[in-house]
C-alpha cells in the first residue's frame, strides 16, 4: 500500500494487529480470505468511538432537556436526580449507574414522535460543547477511530454501532460522523407507540425501556439486528466483554479490540474506577481471552477529530 | 432505458407506477428526488415474495420438525396440535391463526443454538418441495418480485424484508434468493440466551415470544431496526397495512402496493377468506388510502421463479 490508511495512529502492536488481520481476511485465496458478506464489525459508541468523561454525551443532552423542562416547572429542579442534573453533581450521576441515567434520559422525552426527537437531538449537536475541551461534542469523536472506520469501509466491512447508548440519539449524527447508516446503529431503546387510525403519521415514544444494550444483550442485539457473528469487535468497557467474546468465538481469523484510557494529558486516564462504565474484568482478562489493548497514550498520535 | 427492467411485468398501471417511481426519485435534481441514503424499500415475505398457500413455508417446516420430535416421542403425534401437523388438517391448522402456528414453530426449535437452527433451515430448504407445485419451497419465490428487488438495488435502493415470518428462518435464504442481506431481515423473533461464562461461542433459542412482527409492530420494528421510514412498501394482506401507511404518509413521493392473490390457475385465488393472512381491510381501502393494486392475474407475466 503505497500510503498509510491509518496515520493517527502510531506504529505498534496494535496498528500492526489491525492491518494484519484486515490484510489477511481481504487476501482473496488466502487461508483467512473473508467473503465481503461476511465482514462484519461492531464498535462500542461511547469511549470507543468518542468521549464519555465525565459524562456520556447524552447525559450532557439530559441536563439541558432538564433546563427546559424545569423553566416550565420550577419545582422540578429542587427535586432529585434532577437537582444533581441541573447542578453537574457528578458524584450523585455516577451513583445512578448508566441504565438510571439511560431510564431518566428516554423518560424525559416520552410523548415525543420519533421525527421530532432526530430534529431536537440534530439542532442540540450542532451547537453543544464539551466542558472540559471546548469543542462540539461531534468533535469529541477519536480521530483514529475515524480513520478505521474509513480503512473497513475501502476494505468491504460493514461496520455497526452496538452500543448502550440511545439509539435514535446515535442515529442523529452517525450517518454525517462516522460513515454509519442508520439502520446500522443498535443501541438501546425505548418502546413505542403506533396509532394507525386516525394519524398513520408517526411513531411516538414512550417511557418505557425496551432494551438496555449492554453486557449480554449486546450479543443477544447482534443476532436480533445482524444476524451474523462479527469478525471483528471493538469497544473500551466491561460492558462490552460478552460482544469481544462472542466475536472471538467464532471460526476463521479474529479480531477484538479494547481502548485503555490511559491519557490524563491529552484526554483522562480511567478504567476500573469510573462508575458509569468501568474497565476491570476486561483488562485483567484481556490477554487470556485474545483481545488486543489499544493505549490511547501510546498508540494514538492525534486523539480528537476536532484537532484535525 | 435500453431494455425492460421488469420483463415479467405486463404492461398496465402497476407497472407504470412502479417504473415512473423509481425514474422520479432517482432523478438528481428532479422534484422528486431522493439521495440514495434515504431509499428504503420494505417488503413483506409470505404472500409478497414468496407463495403462502395453502400453509406459510415455515408451517411445512415445522411440520417436519414435529414428525421429527414424535418420532422420538411417539406419542405426540397423537396430541393436538401435532396430530392436526402430522395430517396437514388445513381446517384446523387455520384456526390456530398465524401467531399460533409461528409459537408452535419457535416452541420446537426452544434449546437450539442460533448456528444450527440456521443449518438445520438451510438443509431443509435445500430438498423441502411444495405440495401442490412440485418445486422447491425455494423456486416458490414470484420471479416479477425478483426482478423488481434487482431493479430497485440497481437504483440504489436498500431493499428490507418485514415480515412475520421467523427472523431466522427468513434469513437462511433470503441472501441468496433475494440478495437482501441477514442486517436486512426484520421478522418475529424469539428470545435467545447468551451465557458468556464457560462457553461464549453461542445464542441458544429459548421458547418465548420477542417479538410477532405483524400489523402495527411491523412499524415499530421499522423505526428499532432502520431508523427510517421507507418511501416504498409492498405487501399482500391485512397486516401490511400499518407499514403500507406509514410509508405513504411521509413527505416527498412515495409508493405503497399489495399484491392481490387472484390467480386461481397459476396459483390460487384468495383474499378475504384466508384466516391466516386475510386481505380485507387493505382492499376495501387500497383507492382512499393510495394504495396500488397488483393483480397477479393480469399485472404478472410470470408467477413463479421456478418457472424461468
Amino acid at each position: 500500500m503505497a500510503s498509510d490508511p491509518l496515520p493517527s495512529w502510531n506504529d505498534g502492536a496494535a496498528k500492526s494487529a489491525i492491518l494484519d488481520f484486515v490484510a489477511r481476511v481481504a487476501k482473496e485465496g488466502g487461508p483467512d480470505y473473508v467473503r465481503p458478506a461476511e465482514r462484519i464489525a461492531t464498535f462500542d459508541n461511547d469511549g470507543t468511538l468518542w468521549c464519555e468523561q465525565p459524562l456520556q454525551v447524552q447525559v450532557f443532552f439530559l441536563i439541558d432537556r432538564v433546563k427546559e423542562l424545569a423553566a416550565r416547572d420550577p419545582g422540578m429542579g429542587q427535586r432529585q436526580p434532577f437537582k444533581a442534573l441541573l447542578e453537574r453533581d457528578l458524584k450523585t450521576l455516577h451513583d445512578l449507574g448508566k441504565k438510571g441515567l439511560l431510564e431518566l434520559f428516554f423518560a424525559t422525552h416520552a410523548g415525543v414522535t420519533d421525527e421530532h426527537f432526530a430534529e431536537i437531538a440534530r439542532t442540540w449537536l450542532g451547537h453543544a460543547k464539551h466542558p472540559k475541551f471546548g469543542a462540539l461534542f461531534k468533535g469529541c469523536v477519536y480521530r483514529p477511530q475515524i480513520e478505521l472506520l474509513d480503512y473497513l469501509h475501502t476494505n468491504d466491512f460493514r461496520t455497526f454501532i452496538v452500543s448502550g447508548g440511545g439509539v435514535d440519539f446515535m442515529r442523529a449524527f452517525a450517518e454525517a460522523t462516522y460513515g454509519i447508516p442508520p439502520e446500522r446503529v443498535i443501541g438501546s431503546s425505548v418502546k413505542t407507540r403506533f396509532d394507525s387510525g386516525d394519524d398513520p403519521s408517526s411513531l411516538t415514544k414512550l417511557g418505557e425501556l425496551n432494551s438496555f444494550d449492554d453486557r449480554e444483550v449486546k450479543v443477544q442485539n447482534i443476532n436480533l439486528h445482524i444476524g451474523r457473528r462479527p469478525i471483528l469487535a471493538f469497544g473500551n468497557s466491561d460492558g462490552d466483554l460478552a460482544m469481544l467474546r462472542y466475536t472471538l468465538a467464532g471460526k476463521g481469523a479474529r479480531l477484538a479490540l479494547l481502548v485503555h484510557h490511559d491519557d490524563a494529558v491529552r484526554e483522562v486516564a480511567y478504567d476500573r474506577d469510573f462508575k458509569l462504565s468501568p474497565l476491570a474484568e476486561a483488562l485483567d482478562k484481556a490477554s487470556e481471552y485474545g483481545v488486543t489493548l489499544v493505549s490511547m497514550k501510546n498508540d494514538w498520535k492525534t486523539v480528537f477529530e476536532s484537532q484535525v
